[in-house]
């Protein structure tokens, strides 16, 4: 058996997925913008227009995201699923969205984490995108056929909120510490005006990446959660561990 | 707060240890080799001479250690501490690593995993090189005077058996795929030809290599298990997830 | 920020949702007696007529439950969702219940636990409920307008049968040793004489709460299961821990 | 069988453990100087003089201290056990803070928590006082002999930082709003000079406990982790849960 | 209270179930093969034609499956649920799954695991199963009014890939050594020629059940995992335990 | 590789390990007296003579744990190892026991569980007869010299304490609803006078009994946990699963 090529992968598109149109940016924005200016293509999927949410019309939520995404240098599209606080896993999203994988192409994707007890929009959408990056590589799925499978490399999850974060996947520390990605990952989340006027997510959110950032012995970091072991070619990346403390 | 500087890390010393002569090499004998020959220094640490066991004189086992480590491309020494099927976890045998540490200075840390249901020197031995590794950065223990605090980038476990595997940390896989690499840890665990002839070492983990290797969709991987949160600069080491089935 | 208001919360309702006529009475309803006489409303909502199970016709079901309610001094209401064994995790389900939520104004919710080897209709209605509480406080939900928003305090999950405790969530225990508590208790459970002739489903509930009650010190308790980490103003209230043998 | 009196225990004093002179600060001094404002008696006990670390003498240590406990409102002493980095998990040990536990006669304990990544010294110290707790109730233990047996109301752990939080155990959050409460805390760690002049602990806990507060919707909260199930009159002390996001 | 009759079960039927036509052979081939050999009836129910899948037709699955089926000298039959790779859990599936476990009066069952990081089509028939075998026990479900109530003895989870394993229960290894049972099941995997031909699956499951056979210290053993706590009448089933290494 | 001969081993000796005088029969009394009855050789091994418990003399704890042996069939015997209280781990324990193990030959090893939040003798012994259960086997060490190697086929844990029961393995429930097995135990654990006299345990013990009954459907049923997965022939031993409410 041949191993699998090993080129560099590192330019493949990576695909985010979010649940309403701030999640993204609060669970995970920094991550996005830092590979964006690392030359990474990014698209953002959005699969509501948070028009169940305590504020913002659905038309200022999509301006906001859209704002938003320009900041993190990524494209943004918005999708249509069962509309927000009324999520549903059903196989025809799964194809949907699995669809979606085969037309970007993406080598990473992104989705909200399967932790149970947080919105029920966010680990509805995870377990919709597990469903869909692996669909995505079948080839006789009828609704697929207008795209040629296509196999993803890694799938990981963020967390939105701290409930989010899944106890039984271990955490992978993404150091985020650079200024001017702080600097666009606040300004991405400052753009959804109508959610962080009632509420103070940025500290939250700011909060959450400097206490990993002090764990690591960094300014900021975000943690990530993968789904699937991690294959390495060496110990090389392995080098630094979160043990400061 | 100022990041730490990420100059490339790949070429700190490698420090392996193992409760017995041939556990290094059964547990993870082909990730040492594939470093050594990427240039990384490794250095073997083995704690008794198998002087419990059921087959092979202690001076044959070291023997065969030694033959074992040419193999791997590393140096090899050994420590006493309590002796075979005695190990206990007492703070002097902790600072005795510790030193140790200090003295080889390494980036990168490998030791037996910590689950309990295996040889209970495995797991004990996994317990003091943990608190070795953290002791070895303070300041002020008598015992450690000589050399000065060293800060270890990242401590790895790996399993000498299946039941070592540890349920509460997620693996990482190291594809170990390279023929040469294959041939030379073939070569390092035949080298223990006492213990090969009695019991199918060498047939149980190359089955487990293979075995993570389809999973990975490559030849063979080994599983390894971090201690603490890996700390990544970007998405890109985790473009490949095992994901073939 | 100011620190949310601390004015005593006591006497805020209970609102308690069981899946069948019974499971309120076997799974807590010492819990909820005892608080109705310290004074709280308790209101009950059950989510079939049992028309599915092996004994009792729907008919008898329902009155059996509102006498059992009485003796807890509850008030009982049914709602219709999919039929005894027939019920789904639906979004117009949790909206459904997240209105009853808004309409009742509950300070403290008790659903049945979300461990899945039990009843599906259980766990199911446990994760309605869950989702249900979370919809409530939201501002836009089109199914929800005629009521205004509302946020729990906690919810608190108790298991029907020993499957049913959860093994991720801590066990808070509640003391119910008064003798006319354990009464009251005991005439609920058999006023579904058409279940209890059938199988010994008080004895296995006693048995469980004498069981907690001896590990707690005390004649007899039941177990809870806090959704969200329980927010105290002192050390005060963990004064007692189970600790007797 | 006749129920435990349950005459008000708020009064009981506080024993709270640490292996290191600034331990408890760090991780708890939040709700110390909440409990002794509250009018409960604290009493730390100290176990080793900080020796080993690589910042600040063992007599600044201990005056450091003994300046913290003031601004803690607690009396505080130190207990000679191994020494700093040299803690063993013995019998003597336990049966030395069991004697402490039977002098003192605490309602409740706090003690640093049990997850073995961290300090060496922290999760042994936790396991000696957890086996202490036990020991302290036992009739005929020698060692023991001049103290009457002592049962503890309730054993809590605290995490001197976020590795230490136990996975295994659900959490409690203490509302440690008041600023009052959060000026004499900060007071209390800064009182470690030698320590915080080196790293930044102090940020790394507000950060933690600001963190929590979010959680809760209220300022700061102190995460505890109960041994043993609470056990509790009603659902009364329930009514608060941390579901703020 | 009586305890239940403990006649002989070794021949009640054994009901097995595969979300698509090769599941049943790759994940525990050899044990129908050798409970069939052994004399106990064997009914497969396949719940998908593979029509999703990247190789073979519909016909040619159900053609191989057949096949397969005459080597494990089971019988097989097909029910339409979702299709493949659309199957979500419907409480109308589970009701018809169920009528079939009342036709078959199986002793035990046989389903794929619940662990959700695999194909969706696995778990969400496991989910279903372990549904029907508890609704198949109620009185007046309308959809089973046609057949008799019927209790299985016990319900096992087998795993299709390494990756739905579950990690939440423990395993119970089935010695299927004799070469016959090996023979038979390597025929039943190659029915599947399809598949086979286009990935090592027969590799795959070789080397797990070799690899659970050098733990268990025999040839090949299968690893299963019982849904409810095995009840046995004394100690000597569990003579045997996996500890070679 | 041949496969293990499969002779029937169910006379094999049974070894059971207590800490205390009582430990045994309040945790594991109606399996070992149901073991003897079907004619299975049973040795206990009492690690102290009870010297700090709140009740009894040493001498009189002797007396009753020998009566209590004689009601159940089975032979005792007392070893020293630090006295009761003071229990440690150490390799010598270990190593004595081993000797012991090779002595009596057992083909089943019946331990207290390892769960840690009970006393603390019960889990260190546990620990202490898992490692001499594996020394056992080992060909050189020379403590264990004088008696030759030995396999153990099994090791299971009781739990003194629902506290005590693991919850990281899973239940296996002995069905012991004979009444004749019943009173024997009863006798057994009443035989403790000194014990019985002063706290509830023999309520304790047969309500947890019984409640394990109500589960498995049978009178009553003592739950164990195994060390290593269960190797089974076939799955006729699994045809009994607790699943009754």
């Amino acid at each position: 058996m041949k191993p699998t090529p090993t080129s560099p992968p590192e330019l493949t598109p990576l695909l985010v997925f979010g649940a309403h149109p701030d999640d993204i940016e609060f669970g995970c924005g920094a991550v996005v913008v830092q590979e964006t200016r690392l030359g990474r293509a990014s698209h953002l999927v959005v699969c509501s227009r948070g028009e169940a949410g305590s504020h913002g019309t659905p038309a200022q939520r999509v301006v906001e995201a859209e704002k938003a995404a320009a900041f993190l240098g990524a494209s943004v599209q918005f999708v249509e699923l069962d509309g927000d606080a009324h999520l549903e896993v059903r196989a025809i999203h799964a194809l949907k969205l699995a669809l979606l994988v085969r037309r970007v192409k993406p080598g990473l994707v992104l989705a909200p984490s399967l932790a149970e007890n947080q919105h029920p929009d966010h680990w509805r959408l995870g377990r919709l995108v597990r469903d869909a990056v692996r669909l995505a590589r079948y080839g006789s799925v009828p609704e697929l056929r207008e795209e040629a499978p296509h196999t993803v490399g890694q799938l990981l999850f963020y967390a939105v909120t701290p409930e989010a974060e899944p106890r039984d996947l271990a955490s992978l520390l993404i150091d985020v510490s650079a200024p001017e990605i702080i600097t666009a990952w606040t300004a991405a989340m400052e753009a959804h005006a109508s959610q962080t006027s009632a509420r103070n997510y940025v500290e939250l959110q700011l909060a959450r990446a400097r206490l990993n950032g002090l764990r690591a012995g960094v300014s900021h970091a975000i943690a990530l959660f993968a789904n699937d072991p991690p294959v390495l070619d060496s110990l090389a990346p392995l080098s630094r561990g979160a043990r400061r403390f």
